[in-house]
């Protein structure tokens, strides 16, 4: 396939819905690495109430918390990721790796962004 | 990831332009079955005139024709892939299963039809 990229999404489903993707992922790994939700949100250029929003119905789905809050004092509430929220952050992105590789894709910062909201 | 169903999509670009993917493929696909483009339309609920802009699109894309036609009697004419809409075919299926297995994902024939036309 000569010039041809390939190029690969993997997303988690339940029960047919979509419940987890490379863009909810990136969510996590965001929260995760600045330890706080607004950080991530501005990273990915969305409102703060998006992604809470966003993030309430990826735990909703799953029916269980992926990030923890504690309300801080002057710097603001910190987050970070439960024990249930690294593991999925952890399967997924070794998952999505794997499946790159299988496809000779490599990874690509923009494609998250291209997914519908 | 316990119940979580993977799921994957495979494409392929060609200077950051999307020129093939499984819906493209399923269309060769039943090209090559039915040995006409008229019978594959259908089977995909397409119109002929939209079936036949698709694989003009794709052909265009790629710079090769993929598919060989010859118009016949009574019968309508009949369709078929070239050595090169063949080769194309072959390889993206193997691929796609390829990319599948490494995501544990199954061959799913409704994810063709949920693409965006």
């Amino acid at each position: 396939m000569d010039e041809l990229t390939p190029r690969v999404k993997l997303w988690l489903e339940k029960d047919g819905q979509l419940v987890f993707s490379e863009y909810r992922a990136r969510l996590l790994r965001l929260i995760k690495e600045t330890g706080s939700l607004a950080e991530a949100a501005q990273a990915m250029s969305l409102s703060y109430r998006r992604a809470w929003g966003k993030l309430r119905e990826i735990e909703t789905n799953l029916g269980e918390p992926l990030v923890h809050s504690a309300r801080g004092g002057g710097g603001g509430g910190r987050s970070g990721l439960t024990a249930r929220g690294e593991r999925m952050l952890m399967e997924f992105e070794a998952l999505a790796e794997k499946t790159r590789q299988a496809a000779g894709a490599e990874r690509d910062s923009t494609q998250d962004e291209r997914e519908r909201r």
